[in-house]
């Protein structure tokens, strides 16, 4: 995603800023992007997409071309093409950091700009922070599956374009991927390149121990031979080990060497050629196993006590086939007048649906002793908590369901952090090598209870006292019932 | 998907590769991209994406930091590296023209070169074509729901990453959609940009009737207002009627007018805001419907007798939510010894999941008088079928089940056109407005009973007598049960 960006876009956000340029309304306005329901049935998800995000925003521009096809379909004027000729964004972002665990109704990002700027970037930044944080979220459910395994990301041939093979592998790595079969993902992040060799390199031979032997022969340092292109257990194995002792007879064990399997029954076939290799003398012969997995199966296969130690994972990830878009929106919190901003609400027959107004931050509650989650608070960005002070937290639902943290029992971090000011780049992307081992970090804060795959345990998201009653004060003012 | 995607590959391409080079194998080998099961239930699928395919092959050039890149992974040797940066495509691509309507099984792509290169191209191919073929299909699948009204394409905030909303939207309109929301792809691909406002243009202004007003005079040729901001039917329809009443008094009627809908129950609030805007006198406002629709949703709502005539469909469309991942695959079939193709097939378990060998095409068979498809038949490249014979096609598993045609009964017409020539392309791709224009005509090719949305008739993919006599031989040489 190298090209200029600037036109990835809703038609209808340019029409709505010409709306604004021509009605001389430009005022901030305040919008957040968070989303409503965590995907594949996961407790949690993990933000992603922010580096891309930020890239987008720094080369927002509005080019020759860009003007002249604007232009050529006659519903833009010259002064408001004019205007879009000198374009960039002058406005604030905040940002959670990539790599956190975050939960539904939390602003992920939160956009103070004028409102023809905050209107243009709506699209690519859902696009780029949807489609990441659904893959990374993805990809830490895979990797919890394997309990610590190494897991490689090999989706490319499945993704959904180019863009998706690539920054989806990114994600998958924030998400704890060991690396990717895809190179220029590799090239780009600086992340590990992996993968050996197809079924077409053993049909390209005379036959599969001199393909065998031939691939050996040229990758010493790490052996691993697919078994399963004409009948594993009868020929794959056999021929593999045959391999692995003619190296050792010839004093040229490799480092790191074993055998891939990529269909058939895996926990039959690895239990199997497990044995085969134990009893030939090759116990530290890895066992990598690749075949439409997903956490689910690679789940079953553990608890079948399949004997894999690596797992290639491709579509199911890197497309999150069960579940393939995260619910971002992007929605309107507060309108700037005299200088201050009024709060706004975007109602909805669903009460839960209905936004959160105001100039937010969002607040984590960490218990002090385990450092684990205990809840987190979306409050108004002026708001403190004190870890001194008791703390009082409700479910903005059920009221009544209160929580009383003692002083010095918790801990409190603020989530947003300043990306842009007034227009220029503030933060500086870490590495994605950094970002994963970060993320590492952040899945451990929470409790085994949110990170099982299925009916996870919900993390407590409450309102503020001050942002709850600010809330329902609008709500009440609307008198929806009866609309004027 | 500007950017040079000549890493845009799994790294075992390029170890496989490297293999090859040192082992002075570079016969020329044919791979087929194929598919074994039709998306989301389908009769049928869309190939598309083959321009971009070009595109790829066309740019595929190892640069300079490419070979840097490679180098620092310490496992090519300079030998290699000297090759790859001399790198460029040599051999014959045959394609299936984008648009055409294809079955399982069937070579999408045929590529017929050193097997160095050919190998290098899977990833890229499989990704471009997979990720379009599933697109379009899914569109074609929308879009006939829709019963000949307008689908418009507006996924792009919740698409895989800018390249699927882009190249998504693309193929969506090659599957039948009027236009896309995405602006960058309405400029790449001279395709109509559409959408009118957000909820937040509504939520922006002091109240809904003045949002519409300055809408509808921004806006005079095409007025559709989005009504569910605040209240569909007793506050958003109400104010739109107004503004058409104020529109109409002034003598300023708009060409293109209506409302929108975009939550709550579709069929109840578009039954009840068409009755207000036929008893305001307006029954030609247009009635849009968007809200995680697909085509099932449309299909139900068709037959609740909805009064929507136009569709805006996101999410579902863009990622085809229900079936993510197009199953494409690239086999070798065949490799060259002695200036001559010696069939390769890949055996599996299940009889279908086996290869069809040797050097292939695939021939379409009609019925004449209807101009309906009758059959395909897989067949060796050289084999030619007389119209004025009688043709006898079987069930390739059982081979029992035999038709007989006529002589001058059906007509046949060859799927795959040479693409690349010794690897210089050979074919112009047509515009996408040209290829939506052609598949129209692909879909008119099928059955209505193959186009139903569930449960569709199969069409017939026979082989020929000679690729399945082939096929058999090589199996039965194979002898798999006792393999030495």
């Amino acid at each position: 995603m190298h090209e200029n960006l600037t036109l990835l876009t809703d038609f209808y956000e340019l029409t709505m800023m010409q709306g604004y340029y021509k009605n001389n309304t430009n005022e901030r306005v305040i919008f957040d992007v968070f989303y409503r329901t965590n995907p594949s049935g996961s407790g949690y998800a993990i933000c992603a997409g922010l580096e891309q995000a930020i890239q987008y925003i720094k080369e927002l521009n509005f080019n020759y071309d860009d003007i002249s096809y604007l232009r050529s379909l006659n519903i833009f004027d010259e002064d408001f093409l004019h205007y879009l000729a000198g374009f960039h964004f002058s406005g604030d972002i905040y940002g959670i950091p990539e790599g956190t665990v975050v939960f539904p109704m939390e602003p992920l990002v939160k956009v103070i700009a004028p409102i023809m700027e905050a209107q243009l970037v709506e699209t690519a930044l859902l696009n780029i922070i949807n489609h990441q944080s659904l893959i990374a979220t993805k990809a830490s459910r895979v990797c919890y599956a394997a309990q610590g395994d190494a897991v490689m990301e090999f989706g490319l041939r499945r993704a959904q374009g180019p863009d998706a093979g690539t920054l989806g592998a990114r994600a998958a790595v924030i998400g704890g991927c060991a690396g990717t079969s895809n190179v220029l993902c590799a090239q780009k992040f600086d992340i590990p390149a992996l993968g050996t060799h197809a079924h077409s390199w053993i049909m390209s031979f005379p036959d599969e121990l001199t393909a065998f032997r031939i691939y050996a022969d040229l990758y010493p340092n790490n052996t691993t031979l697919l078994v399963d292109t004409y009948d594993t257990l009868r020929s794959g194995v056999p021929h593999a080990i045959q391999v692995f002792q003619e190296l050792r007879d010839a004093g040229k064990m490799p480092v790191k060497y074993g055998i891939r399997l990529d269909s058939g029954d895996l926990a039959y076939l690895s239990k199997k050629a497990r044995k085969m290799l134990d009893d030939a003398g090759f116990p530290d012969a890895g066992i990598c196993a690749s075949s439409d997995l997903d956490e689910y199966l690679i789940d079953s296969l553990k608890t079948q006590k399949a004997a894999i130690d690596s797992w290639g994972v491709g579509t199911n990830l890197i497309t999150s086939k069960d579940c393939p878009a995260f619910g971002g929106v992007y929605k309107l919190a507060a309108i700037e007048k005299d200088g201050k901003f009024i709060p706004k609400i975007k109602l909805s027959e669903n009460q839960w649906k209905i936004t959160n107004p105001g100039n937010k931050t969002v607040y984590r509650i960490y218990d002090k002793e385990s450092g684990k989650i205990k809840a987190d608070i979306i409050a108004l960005e002026y708001e403190k908590f004190d870890e001194n002070e008791t703390l009082m937290i409700f479910d903005p639902i059920s009221t009544w369901k209160k929580t009383y943290l003692d002083p010095g029992t918790y801990t409190v971090r603020e989530l947003l952090v300043p990306i842009f000011k007034n227009g220029t780049c503030v933060y500086e992307s870490p590495s994605v090598r950094e970002i994963k081992d970060y993320c590492a970090n952040e899945l451990n804060t929470l409790w085994d209870e949110t990170r099982r795959l299925v009916n996870p345990h919900d993390v407590y998201v409450d309102l503020s006292q001050e942002l709850y009653d600010l809330k329902y004060s609008i709500l009440d003012s609307m008198n929806t019932r009866n609309p004027k």
